[in-house]
């Protein structure tokens, strides 16, 4: 191990180099009026400007296993879009605007195409978003990570007017619960969906067509998790809490925005749930109640508005559609299923 | 798979909930004046206060393959003081005092005590530089993560005022430059560092006492990451530019604080490199060229300053000393060892 025994150890530093100069310019094609130097430097700088009185709101989150489905699909662009539209969605909750985000991605052993088909997803999505890409991480760690896995994790930033943040205090019993449809399984349950078609074990199941899903089982389980940030961004000054359907599904998630003692009421039989979702279930001999909470099952935020609010929402919001409501609870929040 | 199936598919989120319990205690040990809410929301609030026109500074970085050694030791609190004291020495070479750190933590199975050690060292880490702990992931991903396996992925927004940011620009030739010590690898080299001493193969190579380490190797390789934030704060007004030496070691770190047609002449002999290194490099029959690109050798920050200043920097910075200078070059920044 004379010389280049790094390289020989499994961390390649050349190739790392080359990967950055193609990322830096992706990430440079994100850049907003907020950010001061250039990317590559130790720390990534940023300005925040136009706001009175600003809160920052920030988020961290992973895209799970559905990156083992992308790895075994050879293609990576469209996780990069998934972990910016799941942490921007989580600040939205809050109210925010994201401001910038940084990226970590590992892998054990550094491919120069697959981080940049990474960074391309992860540009695509900052650039419709006005959030600027300035850092992240690119990491080689031989004998941690296999064959082609990747991992990727998201961290982001953003901002909110200090009287404009969203935190669910005042939603109170009787407020209508509207929700918008998710454009997939997001980032969620692909653990349990792996195992249900035993993906890892016979990936060619994901090449199979499904008439009821008019496209491959890999192709529906990639659809990118979408973003809320247009949509629901005209109506924020009128919501009053907002809840993203991540993993743990709806008892996770729809109590984190309710005050104590109040419940969420959902109507299961105000929306029809997509086709991928009892697919899964069937194959899967999976319960109601399970799938709930693994799954988004087509709704991927729920709002709280107050009922004098709804009809000025939906003008605005013209995909969302009355799901349940809130009511009194004992105890802790909770979420339930009439 | 009737019930439980996501359990049976290795995701437990009912451990998932009673490892949140904890470390959400271990976070709110952290928090500063700056939180806003509490921890667990879908984005974390922080208001940055006490600056007049502050610069947001924002890193992100990994552990990389220390983690092995701490999982093959069982120990996992180190870990979360390296990757706090990483970002946040990475954020400070620009002039930024950690404001907000995130973390995120992959692994296999999730283990309460391996997420309580983890939150415990980044706590510890948080608090001691008075950075609020504000949000994390844990993921739970079977499959991706084998036996032991964590990933660590920090996250550090600090704050800087605009006039105030280091960025290398007035440096000129003739500068000197200082090194601080490090405490050890901190988190750079394990790659190779596993490799030559087959660690992976036979972990009990870790537990040898090595008279020259004074210590087991294990033990010598676990050392934190140190922090040079409260060494350094005092003397940021006199720093032209910071180079925290980390993955890639000098030839890859030093040139990006300096401007173009500059170089750094760094002079071996004005420090010792500790003992550790030598053991290494002796074992893996690694040459010095190939040590200095990968390890910190005993020097973990250098930083240029005036040469008058350089007697008022090392009055409140009394571990620093001089290791070389800045010198013209053709072309691209770069280090030179005399």
């Amino acid at each position: 191990m004379a010389t280049d025994a790094y390289r020989q150890a499994g961390v390649d530093r050349g190739a790392a180099g080359s990967a950055k100069d193609r990322i830096f310019n992706l990430a440079r094609s994100t850049f907003t009026p907020g950010v001061l130097g250039d990317i590559g430097a130790f720390g990534a700088l940023y300005k925040v400007t136009g706001y009175r009185d600003p809160v920052l709101v920030a988020h961290t989150d992973g895209v799970g296993t559905k990156l083992r489905v992308a790895s075994l699909m050879g293609r990576y662009d469209t996780v990069g879009e998934d972990i910016v539209h799941h942490c921007t969605n989580d600040i939205l909750t809050c109210g925010a605007q994201p401001l910038f985000f940084l990226d970590y991605m590992g892998m054990g052993a550094l491919s120069t195409d697959k981080v940049e088909q990474l960074v391309e997803g992860l540009a695509r999505a900052c650039r419709g978003l006005d959030c600027a890409l300035i850092g992240g991480e690119t990491a080689e760690m031989p004998g941690m990570y296999h064959g082609e896995d990747v991992e990727l994790v998201g961290f982001v930033v953003g901002a909110v007017e200090s009287e404009g943040v969203i935190d669910g205090s005042s939603i109170r019993a009787g407020d209508a619960l509207l929700a918008l449809p998710s454009s997939g399984l997001h980032t969620n349950g692909y653990s349990l969906v792996r195992r249900v078609f035993g993906i890892d074990d016979n990936p060619a199941v994901l090449d199979a067509h499904h008439d009821e899903l008019g496209a491959t089982l890999g192709a529906a389980l990639l659809v990118p998790h979408r973003s809320y940030v247009a949509a629901l961004t005209p109506a924020l000054d009128r919501i009053k809490g907002m809840a993203h359907i991540t993993g743990g599904g709806f008892p996770e998630n729809v109590p984190r925005m309710l005050p104590e003692r109040l419940s969420a009421r959902l109507e299961p039989e105000t929306w029809t749930v997509p086709p991928l979702f009892r697919l899964i279930q069937r194959t899967g001999g999976i319960s109601e109640d399970e799938m709930r909470r693994v799954f988004n099952m087509g709704v991927g935020m729920i709002v709280a508005v107050a009922p004098e609010d709804v009809a000025g929402v939906r003008a605005g919001v013209p995909e969302a559609f009355v799901v349940g409501e809130v009511a009194d609870a004992a105890g802790r929040p909770q979420v339930t299923f009439s």
